[in-house]
């Protein structure tokens, strides 16, 4: 008979926000562990467009429809935080090679530091090759309807950002 | 409570032979699912050094250490053997910028066909970047030690093909 | 007043067979330049799984609905293709990082042949991107259906290889 | 009879300043095209080393030899510039790898936006491959002779500059 | 009778700090060229975590075992070092794609300046292909060891610069 | 004082035949050490279209005018070929990113063979990016003239081969 475990994985990124092609990569990795947390990191160097809180509030939201998935705060390295919630693994997505390179690095060293967490790389589905946070946020000040790259709720986020 | 599912993946290659590379892939594979299925393809435009029987039991040999491992041959296209066995994704090793256009191309078209069946990216340990089954079969052909490279028993069936 | 000129390119391929991404190539070329000439080249080290007479009825009755284009055979240099038709480009599809090596090393060769014959790259609709004339051939020979990766004439023309 | 249309193309860029890169990349593309707009993005993260219209005077002083150019500033998105100016493509060079992902990405969205606005992209002269105009203020920086790499103007101009 | 000269190459870098991987290719320099330099490059823009006398020292440290080396400061362009100090060659560490095409670019613009000096690209060993200056400084800042990845003399730096 | 050595490297290949972008190479190897020996490999699997001793002709005529070189064929593994003559490292051309990749793995590879023996990668003058052999037996094949792309002696004997 073969072995039955629960599986918990971690899914980091800064989400600033949380765009459609983020909410693909969760869903698969749902489908394949049991556990999926998503890790909001802050880098001290950046100044987001918003808040942790803002931007877990956005998450939660948006996977509501998703089983097996927490949001949660860290501040600090990945591997640190897959350690401490006993994740078999931390998921990337890949989208194109410029992710490939840095990812791969940042796998190598993720995995020196914790041999026992491996990178698992999945594909976000082709119509969001072209989309990420920062693009998601200069269509927002430019005043273009972001609807279709999104969940909703972050329109609405977006709005008011750009009202303010 | 989260959800325990038991969750089967295969890992298609042609293996002729398997390498250390291939192994580091199956027990990485293994810690992240439940059942590992490797699947030897065969070409039928290709030549392989080693009959598929012969490279089953090579793999078979060399994974009798991992727990949740089965090996078989398919001919035919990769979803299909997926699809059949029930399995959530497909394992694909990324060693290089090289694989990753080939492979992410690959991904693409057998998400077309099964869309409800991943691809898994995993990284081999660096030191089997440079790695595959071809440069192993030029390195025996000119009598060098490949060791440290395949496992035990792909040695004796190197040595048994070159003195043929 | 700014001048009118008639242009010509070619799009040059082997076609075998033609698929919806090169289909998208030529409707994107038809609206940018005034004639498109669809050059059909023949590898000699090759064996092709349509005739040279096969691949020319396929395109042409894929094309019908597009103003100004040609098709045509040509074996010889591409530039020299270009520079008898006319041309002032040469129209090459990008897909992915691999095209994009090659085609580099192919641009800056034909360049230096004929410095007046630019080589223009352009991209397919994303949903093409996993879509080659070699992956078609082998999804038909496993039986799989292809209609929603090529025009319908070449469906009938692969069934009808493949059950020769 | 083939048909015959006016068609204009915009040429997107910071310019900061104009290079013989881009200069190549504009008389290339007055071939191909009926009229080229050379569009002066602001980017208002970047502090650029000249205001936009020298960057504007740079350039139209270099682009006097070609018939068929315009230039212009333009603060916003892309796509917006095109639609307005009623181009039917945007033109982008594609030098090395690093270009061709970014591009890539920035084509796909841009095409997400407006389907009917192509990206165009064209190859410098190999000669070109290494120039940028970071890399050409750097030069100017430390003294360094650019007769080579920019127009005659910028010359003058980054002399001025660098004495001020 | 093969001839003998005696050649010189130099290593620049802003080595902050250095690393186990410019440690290694140091090291690799040594063996094939008679003289190498070690040049600690000052970027006005960006702020260093050690001044150029902290790095200068901590370099000259971790090279004391390697005959033929020396180390300098140098503010100014590359070329302009190498020239100065009689250099055939520029030395580069290769580690992955990311720094492939940009080395491609400094490398063809500095041959440009420069025809009579070439650069050099070596391959640090594959266990160092994760690692990078800023890499090393992020987990020191978490307070991981680096131990393993810098000379000993740079974990006590670190350690001074995190305490102070 | 420094040290002075005599260093030997190997420029392995198939010059099938030697372009003009391999004797750019041989060329700066020749600046940056003692002796360069251009090591002709026979390939098993592939049908040359030049004999080895015709290769050697071709490459011995055309390397006349630089001091230091010797030319000979070896069969079997590069690392053995360079072991063998006491050689310090391998010589490897570097003009695209596929060639990046491959010979990565190629030199990592190497390495792990014998690793007191470095793989030094070179850049060819940009003029020779689109360069190879294959392009050249090709261009010859269709009867255009090569002049600009091989030494002298290459042409005359790709004449005698196209007129056979």
């Amino acid at each position: 008979m073969a072995k039955k475990e629960m599986r918990t994985v971690i899914y980091p990124g800064s989400f600033d926000p949380i765009t459609n092609g983020h909410l693909d990569i969760i869903e698969r990795a749902a489908k394949l562990f049991d556990k999926v947390i998503v890790v909001i990191g802050t880098n001290p160097q950046k100044q987001p467009l918003f808040t942790a809180d803002e931007r877990l509030e956005m998450i939660r939201a948006s996977v509501k429809h998703v089983a097996g998935i927490e949001v949660e705060h860290f501040s600090g390295l990945i591997v640190d935080s897959a350690k401490e919630r006993g994740a078999v693994a931390i998921i990337r997505g890949l989208r194109a090679l410029s992710d490939f390179d840095f990812e791969f690095q940042l796998a190598l060293m993720n995995r020196h530091m914790e041999p026992d967490i491996n990178t698992v790389f999945l594909m976000p589905h082709e119509r969001y090759t072209h989309l990420n946070s920062s693009i998601v946020r200069e269509l927002a000040h430019f005043g273009r309807d972001v609807t279709e790259f999104v969940p909703a709720i972050v329109t609405q986020y977006l709005k008011q950002k750009n009202n303010a």
